[in-house]
């Protein structure tokens, strides 16, 4: 499939360009990106089994306070030895040629940091969700990019996802008629004593983890930003684990539009990822939502009936953010979510803590 | 099933009494309660529908504007010509000796009227939901069946439905852990011209007619009142159909405990009805949850898998309710769901209209 650049301009429009980047990176050229991936935890795993998956995108550095560990994924990924670095030596990628950009895959109180000494160092970043864990951290974050002339893009994962891009598409065509509100949850049972827990390392509780993809899809699936957002949160379990972040936040939004949405999220029970979209022809349920893997949307639109299984496995929503991530440093174009798109929801977020009586 | 007026109290408290209330009857001997069904729309159809099966409840009155459509009922049902009322003659219905009670099936405004008229003609009142449209009205109609000495139920159907009991005897045992939070939604596309569309017969918006499943649903669910509520509202659709109501309502809760409920009602988009309950050691899933049949209850509850589905068909929800009703008032004991569960879900009512904006 040939793609002008104006065609992908309007596709981006529509949030459905990420499925067209392959082609049209094929286009530019066969040059790599090279990424060095900053803590090698689980979420860098499935980035860089992503990555390798692209035609446009290389592990090519790697940022661990473990040497060990380092050393043993830098075979796997075929990453030099001189392009490991430690969290002290890290401002020295900035004389790797062969790094372009880095991946920021580190609890989010680092965030900021790194995605700061990563754009002095004149590379290109690409930061896990969340942003980070202020407004005022997300602002240093864009700025400092803006000055040294890089690329900054959240690691939204669904935004580049072709079920939540065909939910998108089905909206925008208007065959789900007005959309009058949509619901949504996420969560899980942490256990005691990870980081996620610690409101320094992690900027608060779930809603910061995984509340958050139901925040952002509302955005996408609506196309507009909520005027009026409060929620409400709690504890129930005492038994030490949320002595640091609350357990539970469910908040409402309200659209300009007039659409609603109510979410939920926690770090006290079993959520699997949803959402629902009820609009006045129908509506789309998507369950998972948002798992690495075998997404499902069903329902009904303008009497159509909808029923779309990704079959493809895990790391294929990765390997579709490298991929877009890749080609607009390739093609010198904005990311479809932007360092302002990950500012908007820590914007949200710090207001549903206020609503909520939780000190941010 | 031999059961003891003690241990039908035991059951009660757990909210799961309605499903033995048929055994207890049978001990009660076999005298029947009459009803007066008051007003003949869709729903009055499956009350009696259901009452005809039950061995403690009769159809001995209608009331209707439409006496041709009332001597058809009649026929149907085996009423008496002499035990058809005119909303004009209601109050005779007083002298009527094989009338012990009244199902009141009116739009919402109506409800308070016939309520206090039927205590007064000195009938129990079965009556539908949302008691009523104002708090005012629905104390009224508590303190006119007090001041009578007659029984007072709200046709809350899903109180004495099986798979909303087992819901709560899961969530009472402890299988699925502490209740963290509930989302639930229930709506519909209303049609043009419908009363429900009329605030001064209706109360309000969808709120009152299928979002109360909701309020209610999470009530009896968690088993506790909100401390706390509050909600946003919307129209969307400005073709005629929503100049006197809202099209669209969402609102979360919390509760003392500190489980937090979302919710979400419609006019103006197809939303099956359902609920989820996330506990911390499983979840609930019911889905459809207020339809008259059908309903199924999945989910996980430490490590078992629940999977129920009610196969009974329509009217059995309305025969639950029926012989629940004529029970109380054989045995003289208050009802499950009295006048003052009503007024309770007015009150919330109220509560999230002003926090919506919107003018009670």
């Amino acid at each position: 499939m040939n793609l002008t650049r104006r065609e992908f301009g309007r596709l981006s429009a529509l949030g459905i360009a990420a499925q067209f980047a392959p082609a049209l990176n094929a286009q530019s050229g066969a040059k790599k990106i090279g990424y060095a991936v900053i803590g090698l935890g689980r979420i860098a795993d499935h980035f860089m089994r992503g990555a390798l998956l692209t035609s446009n995108s290389a592990i090519t550095g790697l940022v661990s306070g473990h040497r060990d560990k380092a050393d043993r994924i830098a075979e796997q990924y075929h990453v030099q030895q001189n392009s490991i670095y430690s969290y002290k030596n890290f401002d020295e990628i900035a004389k790797n040629p062969a790094i372009d950009a880095v991946y920021v895959a580190l609890p989010n109180s680092m965030h900021a940091e790194y995605t700061i000494r990563a754009a002095k160092a004149g590379k290109h970043v690409l930061c896990e969700k969340p942003m980070a864990v202020s407004v005022k951290e997300c602002e240093a974050m864009i700025a400092a990019c803006k000055a040294a002339n890089v690329k900054l893009m959240i690691a939204y994962r669904c935004h580049y996802e072709p079920v939540h891009l065909k939910a998108i598409e089905l909206i925008r065509s208007g065959k789900l008629g007005k959309v009058q509100s949509i619901q949504s949850a996420f969560g899980f049972s942490e256990d005691m004593g990870e980081w996620r827990l610690d409101k320094k390392m992690a900027g608060g509780g779930p809603l910061y983890d995984v509340g958050i993809y139901c925040l952002n899809a509302c955005r996408y699936l609506t196309g507009e930003e909520p005027a009026e957002i409060s929620g409400y949160a709690s504890t129930i379990d005492h038994d030490g684990r949320f002595t640091s972040v609350e357990e539970n936040v469910a908040w409402s939004m309200k659209f300009p539009s007039g659409t609603l949405a109510s979410c939920m999220t926690s770090y006290g029970a079993p959520m699997d990822g949803f959402f629902r979209v009820y609009g006045s022809k129908g509506f789309l349920d998507c369950d998972p939502a948002f798992n690495y893997d075998h997404l499902r949307l069903r329902g009904w639109c303008s009497g159509e009936r909808i029923d779309i299984s990704e079959t493809t496995p895990d790391p294929y929503q990765f390997q579709a953010e490298a991929d877009h991530f890749s080609n607009c440093i390739l093609t010198n174009q904005q990311p479809q979510s932007p360092g302002e798109e990950g500012l908007r929801d820590l914007t949200y977020i710090t207001k549903i803590y206020a609503s909520a009586g939780i000190k941010a």
